[in-house]
């Protein structure tokens, strides 16, 4: 969707909370609704329309911002926010609420003279959990950027005993930068033995050892989106435990997958995932919430969990990542990245789930 | 410095603010604090003392805490800052008003029935200015490794004709990972011919020419402490204006180093090599500012900068990084990360800053 219609998008919002504009500071934010990908700007969307909005960034970004930016009045100025605040002649003025610090509420209520600075959180946010269908695509490479680095990393015969899981993780980084993406979407996570039985284990020079179960928790940065993926492989033939928890897991991630649909509740849908581990009586080891949603950030809106709020829409991308954690011993976590649809969801992390011994 | 000790210089600092505790929210100054690295903290600092002192995360990271915290007591709550202000029992509570969102504040203010809470910015920021010799010490090994990736780089002819620069700079951070790095410590910038001239050049698959200027700008991730270094280097024999560039740049970045003493006023030691361009008509073609501070951050206290406040004072660590840009040809920049001594500067990255035409 171009960025003049996700602005229309926006005002439509705003027609409903009784401002005259949203000033926009969330970096990510601004770059969902202008394209611009540097690192100081500010976003003036009035309900008027782009002719009465305005965008701002510094001198350094002038060249860019004509490229980017092409198609709103430009402003040049250091203190971005501030700048279109002074200048803003409406009455109410919403600000992100929940990205502007006190200390920068404070800076905008003295440069907005008159103006009413009003809450607006989470409107942007909204809008950016449901994906169009030129983000989806973006999704869609980052994903398979993802996919195609583990696929080569085994056929190469790269988790073998003896390398370390700062090895592991290093190769499938230099992998997914190889095939185009800037960098990885988060700290890679491998896991090795004992270590996969920590959620969020960090690598280290641990050696991989036969018989370990190795969870690799990671993802590729193209162009902004990110991926997200996790599985769990064996080194060498798996123990039975080894394969009765993956199928465990296997069965649960199949659950939270099947409930993805338009207007499910979040809750529901991480417990249908959930129940399936509490009913094999391993709730109590599933550490975590079952997924989140990802596009810009790696964690956006909405919150696949017991503690999140609100339903599902056809366009939404999220993970589900259910993982059951057998402290001392190893655990196991499966992750796709999906995007909600009318009928099934769309998988967009396409690797085997099967249980693989390597 | 151990972690008592820093909040034991913070306590200093309270009585002057007038609060009975301060509410720390931001993950990098409980870092700072406490040694905690998880990614969901708060740290209520009492000016009683740690008895009346008290850390919060959540279960996810119980046993973590236990290790990196266990000088403290330690509450379990996944909503840390409001559990900590909600059993604060103080009259009138700091809180990070340049880090907490006028919606986080919101809720403290509910969550913390009575309490005055009080804005106190910056507070821990300006301890963290001023690095203790550990924290030198974890500055200078991630110092070190950029130096030594840099210096491998350039023995395994890494920089020739044709490579293009997302391979250079890929090249640079495996290096870097190799040697220890948990990770860049930034984006690394590397830019070749006329993509030297813009300052923050992100890395293309346009390949290097024979004669171009390169400029390397990077730096290691090593236990929480950032490097910096910037080196422009030529491919090949270089023209007499790459070589006039890089003397005036080099000679620019010698009188901003030289200027680094305890008590030297920020825009002066900014002047000092801002001053050298200008003498020598390229004042305009200074498109930044001289350096920033660094450490648990990669920007962080003082700004070296005409827009700056303040003083340097011994044992701040900072970056000196002026830049001449000549657009559609090429630019040079020269970066060092230094400690402010009382006598002599204390160089961190110690890679040549002659001319190399490799």
């Amino acid at each position: 969707m171009p960025a003049p219609d996700r602005r229309a998008a926006l005002r439509a919002l705003l027609a409903d909370r009784e401002v005259d504009a949203l000033l926009v500071t969330d970096l990510v934010n601004v770059r969902y609704l202008t394209g611009f990908t540097g690192s100081n700007a500010a976003l003036l969307v009035h309900v008027d329309g782009d002719a009465a909005s305005r965008f701002c960034t510094d001198g350094r970004y002038r060249a860019q911002a004509a490229v980017q930016v092409p198609d709103l009045e430009r402003v040049e100025d250091r203190a971005s926010a501030l700048a279109l605040a002074a200048a803003a002649a409406v009455d109410r003025l919403g600000f992100e609420s929940d990205a502007v610090t006190v200390d920068a509420h404070a800076a905008l209520d003295a440069a907005a003279q008159g103006v009413a600075l009003v809450r607006t959180p989470g409107l942007v946010q909204g809008l950016r959990a449901v994906k169009d269908p030129d983000e989806v695509e973006a999704l869609r490479v980052a994903c398979a950027v993802a996919d195609t680095a583990l696929a080569g990393l085994l056929a190469d015969g790269g988790l073998v005993p003896g390398r370390t899981e700062r090895d592991v993780a290093l190769d499938l980084e230099t992998r997914m930068r190889r095939l185009g993406a800037q960098g990885p979407a988060f700290d890679t996570i491998v896991a090795a033995g004992p270590h996969s039985a920590v959620p969020h284990h960090r690598p280290t020079d641990a050696g991989l050892r036969a018989g370990d179960l190795v969870k690799m928790d990671f993802g590729a940065l193209v162009d902004g989106y990110h991926s997200d993926i996790t599985r769990t492989v064996v080194l060498g033939p798996a123990a039975d435990w080894q394969r009765e928890l993956h199928a465990l897991v296997a069965a649960a991630q199949r659950a939270g997958r099947a409930a993805l649909a338009p207007g499910a509740d979040v809750v529901a849908v991480d417990a249908a995932a959930r129940d399936v581990c509490v009913d094999a009586g391993r709730g109590e080891e599933f550490l975590h919430g079952l997924g989140h949603g990802i596009g810009l950030q790696i964690h956006e809106a909405p919150a696949l969990a017991r503690t999140g709020t609100g339903t599902l829409a056809a366009g939404m991308a999220v993970t589900v990542e259910p993982g059951v954690y057998l402290e001392g011993r190893g655990g196991v976590r499966i992750e796709d990245t999906l995007v909600v649809r009318d009928g099934e969801p769309e998988l967009l992390t396409r690797t085997t789930r099967e249980l693989l011994e390597v």
